[in-house]
Formats: C-alpha cells, structure tokens, sequence
C-alpha cells in the first residue's frame, strides 16, 4: 500500500499557504504598510540571497537541507530503535537544551495527544515523555520523583559532548543508573551527537551505548529533523516519515527562483523589509495549543540565527528582531491590547488551522443571557476561527502589519512543512542581512565566565575581572 | 504557635532585594547605561506618582491594594472549601482566560511540586489541577480524556460573565454534568464572579451554585491575590495567608515616599527611563523552573497596563513596552546570542533565588575529559547560579541594560512579594506615563469582530465591514 504522503494530489492539498496581505499598505495603510513598488525594489537581494543559498546548499553548515533525503538508513534505525523502546521503557527522556531540546517539545506537542503522559499507558502510542532543558535542581529531583529509572530510557542529546547542563544530567543520571543497574546502566542511554569529534562519541564508544549521529553540516537549531528529533518523535508514535516528506515537499516549494512564488523567499523579504521599517519584533501566534511550542522553536531559530553584531564585512550592525511567543486566543487576554495600541515596533504572525482534529460543540444554555447565549449550536471550532479572523481585523485596521500561514491541518507533514519553511526563511533572511546565519559567536563569554566561575583551570583572569566588577556594585540596591 | 510569617525578623529575612547597578552609566557604559543624573532628574515626576497612587489606594480601580488586608472572612470560606475539595474531588479545573487563568497557573508552578499531577495521590497536596485558556477543540477534547466529570470540581472564574471563551467552556462542562450527575451537577461549579452585576452571579444563584466574589476595584490582571487566585491556590495545599502576608511586607516598602528606597517606584523610574531611551522590550528570566510561569502573568501585566494609544490628555501616545518570557539557563542556549548582539533595544530583568528548594549534586565521572570532569563534585545549584552571574556579567560588558531580584527563596510569603511588587510598579509607571492603567479597550474592537462573525445581533455592520476588507484579497498569497 502506498503511503497517504507519497501521492502528490494529496501533498497539494496539506501545502502550507502564506497570506501576507495585511503586510501591504493596502491594508494597513502607507504609513505603516509595504509598498509593491519597495516589494519589487528587493527584487535583486532577494535574487542573489536564493543563489547565494542554493549554492550553499548541503555544504559547510547548510548539511540540514539534505536531511529530507539522505536518512534512510537513519530512519529505519531509528524505527528499530523505538519499537525496542515502546516494548520496553515507560519513560523516555531527552537530556539536551535549546537546540536538543525545542524541537523534539514542539513536535511532541504538536503531534501526540494534549495530555500525553496523562493518559493511561494503553492509550499512549509509546512511553510517557520528559525533556530536560534546565539546570535547576528543584526540577532534576521533581523528575526523579516521578520517573522509575529502571525503566526509563536517557536520550543524551549533544553534538559537541561538551555543554555542560547536559553533561551535568548525564553525570547524575548515569551515576544513579549504574547504582540500580550495574552493567545494565548502559542500555538506559542513547547518545546523539558528533560521530566524528567531541567527548560524547568516546565516551559512548567506552561506555557501549547506542548512538545516533549528528550531521557535521547541522547545527542546533536547525536539527530537528536529525536524529536529535527523530527519535523522540519516533519512540512517542510520530510518523517520522511523513515529517520527511513534508520537508522535501517545502523544500521543493522552496527551489523556485521566482521570490513572489518561493513561500520562505518571499517571507524572508517581508521580514526584512519590515526590519527595515523598524519592526524590531517578530510576533508568532498560533490559535492551536498543539502549536504553541512550535513558537518556541521559532524564537530560538529566528533570535540565534538573526542577532549578530557583525556582518560579513566586519561591519558593526547589530542585525536581529526579537522573536516573541504568543498563543491564540489565549494571548487575546493578554497580548492584543498591546500589539493594538502601543508601539508600532512589530509584526505579528498567525499560524492558522484550517480543519481540527476534533470537534466540540458548544451546548445550549443561559437561555435569558444574549451575552452568552449567541455562543450556543456554534462548535469551540467556530470561536476560535471567528476569533483569529477577528484579531487579525481589529489588527489590521490599527495599522498593525500582521500575516497569516494557514496549515490545512496539523499533522506530521504540515509540520514537516513548517518546520523546513523557517528553516529556509531564516537562510534566506541571513543572506539579505548578510550575516553569517550558522553561528553564535555571543554565547562564548557567558560559557567563559561559567567556567571561571566554578574554578575550571585557565579561566582565572576572567575570574578575576568579574571579581573587580561585583566590588564596585554596592549603591544601585533597593 | 505563632506562624512563622508573621515574625518581622523572618519577614526581613524574606525581603526581595532589586540590584540595578547594570543599568547604569557605571557599569553598562554611558552610551546605554542611566546615569545617576537622569535618575535624580525623574525625582518630581516618581513624587508625584507616588502621590498619584497614594491618592488612588482603594479606591475606582485600585482595589486590589487592600486585598493583603480586608479578606479575612473570604480567606476562611476558600480554607474551608478547599478542604471540602481535598476530601472530594481527584480533579480541579479552572475555567477562565487572561487574569483568570495566568496568576492561578503562576502561583501552582511556584509553589507546589514540579510535577504535581504526575505524583502519586498520596504524594499530593490536593487534587489533580489543570487550567483550560484556551477554546481549541482539541485541548477540550484532550481534557475529557484524562479527566472523571464526577470526580471533578470546575471553578468558572469570569468577572463579568460574558468571556466568550469562559462561557462556551461553561456551557459544554455543565451539560455534561448535569447529562452524568443530574441535580447533583450543580456541587460540581464554583463560580469567582462579581457580585454586583454581570451575569454569571446570577446564573449562579438561579443553579445553586457555590460563589466567591471578585471585587469592583479588582481588575482581571490585578486579581491574583483575591479568590481568583486565592482557591485554587488553596485547593492545591498552598499557604495562601502566606502569601497575602508577603503581599502586605511589600505594600509597607511601596509606601516609602523616597524613591530611592521604594523598590516598585525606583523601579518604574528605571523602566520609565528606559522606555525614553528607546528600549521596547523587556525581557523577565528567571532562574528557576518554579518561576517560569510568572512571566506570563508579568506579560500580561505589563503589555495590557501600559500599552495604551492614549494618555490622560488625550493625546495619541501609542505607549508600552512589549514584554518578552525566557528562562534562565535554558534561553542562555536560544535568546541569549540575540540579547548580546542583536539591537539595544531591551532590559532584561534576571530573577534569581538564593536558596532552592533542593540540593542536587553533579556525580563524579569522565575524568578523561576535562571539558566535562569540571563540573564534577559541584551541585547544580552552583552551577545554575554561575550561569546566572556569568551571564549577567556577559550582557554588562557588551552594555545591555540588565537588573537582578533576588528572592531569599521561592516560598508563598516571597511569592506574595513578588506579585505585589510587580502590580505596584505597574502602577507607578502608569502614572509616570500618564496613561490609564486599568483599563482596556484595544480588545473590544477583536470581541465585536467576533460577535460579527458568529452572527450576533447588533454586530451587522461589523461584518459587512469585514466582509468587504477580505473580499479585496487576492494577490499577496504565497
């Protein structure tokens, strides 16, 4: 039987679509609007940032856009890999933080059931899930609390073996591992990271632990569709095959030369315009809680790629707009008033659903309250519709520049789709600001002063300086 | 026993304490930093703030002042229905949106386990505890999945009972109590509404359905510290006159006429001075799981406070500053690159905790690789609190404004501090902008759009409006 993704007709009808009309002054008006005329005037940048991509294409620190294509091997381990997990483990956690770790939540979320690990074992299509993404100690205990780790399965996740929150969980749960399992320990873990360099391989290799590998040419953040995410989408009943062909499927989309028909190209130019127009942030709302933790995925991607003091020339230009998270109608309650009146620093994004993936209907009732009754024989389907519709009116008519992407529904090729579209909004987006997208040069002093800090060996005139820094503090305390 | 919060020693000991020596010229540099000059120039505009709110106290819109100290008997009744709840009831499930649903979420994620629903029952301090904000069908859904109606209380929390989002949950929750328990429904709601007008009070004394009150002067996003917040606070085994307690510590301190010594005042001042050298972002981190969710009740604080079109004189002032949640470290590996080098346009406010609540030690191992070894032997408290300093230290010295609060520790008498130290800076920066704090009226244009588009009477023209507005797109899709 051929797979529902692999017919085009039906690909045609989950492709993801960009409504961008209330970014044009025709909609919001000329003072805050775009143009057509400085539309078409990005013409030649946005010409030379799609060469400029697709020559990069599968080199350097672009080896993610082969990922739709070149895991096949990787997949069917990894399908292996979860099966052997669903039969025996209750509990899978990943040990990783920003990159190891938004994509595989927002997946998660976007995917499974809402209250997953609430519902009873028979009704999860694989164990309960966790990602451990912080160091704090109250959190590390509260999951020890609530986990057996003799049936939990450990997914380290690092590419470089070396960040140290990590390392930190890894150290702590295999120590506790090893106490309760003895030579067993080392099948409650799975490495994903660096075949090639880095502590975790070796350490994996010593150990004989399963592993996974990352890619040279992917970073962090554009790794969810590595093994990094793979596996815990797999080992939770996510079709990770159907997240592939979506991906391939956008990135086809992605390959016309034509900006105004290339769906990242062209966003990747409305977003640099509106950067010009001084829109320092980037508002992501979905009305859909199973895409909430796609915004955070978003804000990672968007803010460690985008925000860079240097460009190519080595000049100083603090590039960058401030992702912001925000859920639909949620957010209504909390955001709109704000994105309405205040300042007109920013651009909102909807992300919209076309079909549900349930229905309820609002019962009737409060017969003599017209406030609520009107509300009744509609479905929640309907409100929250009426709802994004209404916002993203009373958006447009206060002059707030504002977009729509519309996923015919939420399923792992439409999020394959989304995932694979930012991905290439960002790369082109990088080009035109000319900045280098792949790197985080601004992480390095704070990892330097950590180190410092906790006395590791070479670090002491750091130390040293922020020792003379805290001395001066002693007025400005209330 | 006299409770140990009522100890003005111990009290003293939980102070919060406001360290802004990185905003200032001294540290941050004077291209960015606020030197004292321009803090001493804001002196008659924080006195008379000060006087402004003073004034207020109490009164129209400001009611929430007085809660620390004029609910006595409602803090019996919640104590005594809480009971009740502990005794009866495996779920509580607050229904509410905005202020009904962010201080309750907050507060729970503060103060009880951080993993509460996934502890054994005998490990709870109360009932399984979920919060629905949202209207997607599929989170419904996902909730009548994992819950038993009949071993649920529901607590419909709406001031004005006519929240759209509130109401439908309403309706669809109660025909299926009364489809499952008949007459015995009704023992299944408890409604936090006005008590003088609106509709849900009566619908509640037409069904018989338990009431507490929210007061006229208490406005959604101020009401965490009234029933609101207080029961299902309560409900869940927190020490809500511990927190009323710290509610009321802090209004002491907020009633020092000299800035310099009133935090919630020098802190507006310093927010105020911010927002005039053009930082429209405010970043809150906090350096604890437990407190991550305060953010989002700060978020919605912050931008539906003070993002107003319009100031006191009408004049149109499109204030506000759009408030940003990361968390510390986990953000340092996604936000962090953009907050270093991106533009100069934020403040980042650090929470951080002198004592956690746990104690978690990083198990010896990997002593090959020193890139790892490093951390071994210390606790993850040092090292969660390293990250914090050094990332702080790594934002000074490329000149981003930053501040820290310290909380002694993360208990219910600091969290009261916490909440009520935001609310008044709130409403000292209000003032200082000249603008109405209270109110709201951005979202109504949204709630008619709505109106419109399910058909509600009245609402014609609205729709017709709309309609004309989406016949006109075509082009601008992607």
């Amino acid at each position: 039987m051929k797979a529902k993704y692999l017919n085009v007709k039906w690909q045609k009808s989950m492709r993801l679509r960009m409504d961008y009309n209330n970014m044009t002054d025709e909609f919001v008006g000329s003072k805050q609007g775009i143009s057509a005329a400085e539309i078409r005037a990005k013409k030649d940048l946005a010409a030379t940032a799609f060469s400029r991509v697709q020559e990069k294409r599968g080199t350097g620190m672009m080896g993610w856009t082969e990922l739709p294509y070149n895991q096949k091997d990787v997949v069917a381990d990894i399908l292996a890999t979860a099966k052997d997990i669903k039969k025996n483990f209750d509990y899978f956690v990943v040990l990783g933080i920003g990159g190891s770790a938004l994509g595989p939540i927002a997946v998660m979320q976007a995917l499974n059931h809402l209250h997953y690990n609430d519902l009873p074992k028979a009704k999860r299509k694989g164990p309960k899930f966790y990602v451990e993404d912080n160091v704090d100690p109250e959190r590390m205990k509260a999951l020890l609390d609530v986990i057996d780790v003799k049936k939990t399965m450990f997914n380290v996740i690092t590419k470089s073996g070396s960040t140290s929150e990590t390392m930190s969980q890894y150290l702590i749960v295999y120590d506790i591992l090893k106490k309760e399992l003895g030579d067993k320990a080392k099948d409650h873990i799975i490495a994903t990271t660096s075949e090639s360099k880095g502590n975790l391989i070796k350490l994996a290799k010593a150990e004989g632990f399963k592993t996974f590998y990352i890619p040279d040419g992917v970073g962090g953040r554009f790794s969810e569709l590595c093994p990094v995410g793979l596996l815990p989408a797999a080992a939770t009943g996510i079709d990770i095959k159907q997240m592939l062909a979506g991906a391939a499927f956008m990135d086809k989309l992605c390959k016309e030369k034509n900006y105004k028909k290339n769906p990242a190209l062209m966003s990747a130019v409305l977003s640099y315009i509106s950067m010009q127009k001084g829109k320092n942030i980037s508002v992501m709302m979905p009305y859909a809680d199973s895409l909430r933790y796609m915004s955070d995925w978003y804000c990672q991607l968007w803010a460690e790629s985008l925000g860079k003091a240097d460009d190519f020339n080595g000049n100083k230009v603090y590039a960058g707009q401030t992702p912001v998270k925000a859920l639909g109608v949620t957010d209504q309650h909390s955001q709109v008033q704000l994105y309405r009146e205040g300042p007109f620093d920013k651009v909102v994004t909807f992300l919209a659903v076309d079909d549900y993936r349930e229905s309820v209907k609002i019962a009737d009732g409060c017969k003599d309250i017209p406030d609520v009754n009107f509300l009744c024989g509609h479905t929640m389907n309907e409100l929250i519709q009426a709802e994004r519709v209404a916002t993203e009116y009373a958006l447009t008519v206060s002059q707030r520049l504002n977009r729509t992407i519309y996923l015919p529904e939420v399923n792992a090729f439409t999020v394959g789709e989304l995932l694979y579209f930012y991905e290439m909004e960002t790369a082109f987006c990088g080009e035109m600001l000319e900045i280098d997208t792949f790197n985080q040069p601004g992480v390095e002093a704070g990892k330097n002063a950590t180190y410092a800090l906790l006395g590791r060996k070479g670090y002491e005139q750091t130390k040293a300086e922020m020792e003379s820094a805290k001395a001066k503090k002693e007025e400005f305390i209330c």
